[in-house]
């Protein structure tokens, strides 16, 4: 039952911007755990390690992240549903959707933009309410 | 320093294949936890609801999954970087690539393919190892 829970919190919270006072949109935002997904293509020329254990863990460090797991393409089989070209990601889970906003002008997480954005070509987000 | 474990134990595996015999191999992929990332993108008829609810949920309960998580498109700032157009998504952990290869033979996998399958027109997946 609980991913039923979740959708229809989804659902409250997708819609709350029609109906509901600004407050309320406020308190649906702190409620709702989510995960940041994030891929990172990086040009030929960037230095894969260094991005994987320099650079990405600064974002693991930012006030707001809850869980983070900083990963590379697994060794699975070569379906076409498997997107296997990318060559890092980071996994971040936040308690609220506010905590994920917060992140976004995490000192850290501005750092590593100006620092780092050098070295990827694409970028891609998934954000997930769970 | 657990993501530089994490690169150099991803390199290995990803280099086995020209080296090693095959003995070697299936112990790396019996050892490298990985988070199997799917976003289903569902046909406008289809009932978004009953696919988190009914549907996923299935693949929760195959044997070799280990924590899974059933989400929907976060209530997050519009960016270009970021994909809310899917529906829904499921994060499923694993504690090496064999379990994830048993997984997509398990009969309660299969039994969701057939079941469900007619209700997404895209299904797109990450395998990251971790």
């Amino acid at each position: 039952m609980k991913s039923r829970r979740t959708f229809l919190k989804h659902l409250s919270v997708a819609s709350a911007a029609a109906v509901l006072p600004i407050q309320t949109i406020a308190k649906e935002m702190a409620k709702q755990p989510m995960i940041h997904q994030v891929y990172f293509w990086l040009h030929d020329t960037a230095n894969t390690e260094e991005f994987l254990t320099q650079a990405v863990p600064m974002l693991g460090r930012c006030k707001t992240v809850g869980k983070f797991i900083a990963g590379t393409p697994a060794d699975t089989e070569k379906r076409d549903v498997v997107d296997h070209s990318w060559q890092v990601s980071c996994t971040l889970f936040f308690d609220s959707l506010e905590d994920q906003l917060s992140y976004q002008k995490d000192p850290l997480h501005l750092e590593f933009i100006e620092k780092y954005s050098s070295m990827w070509s694409t970028v891609k987000v998934y954000d997930i309410a769970i």
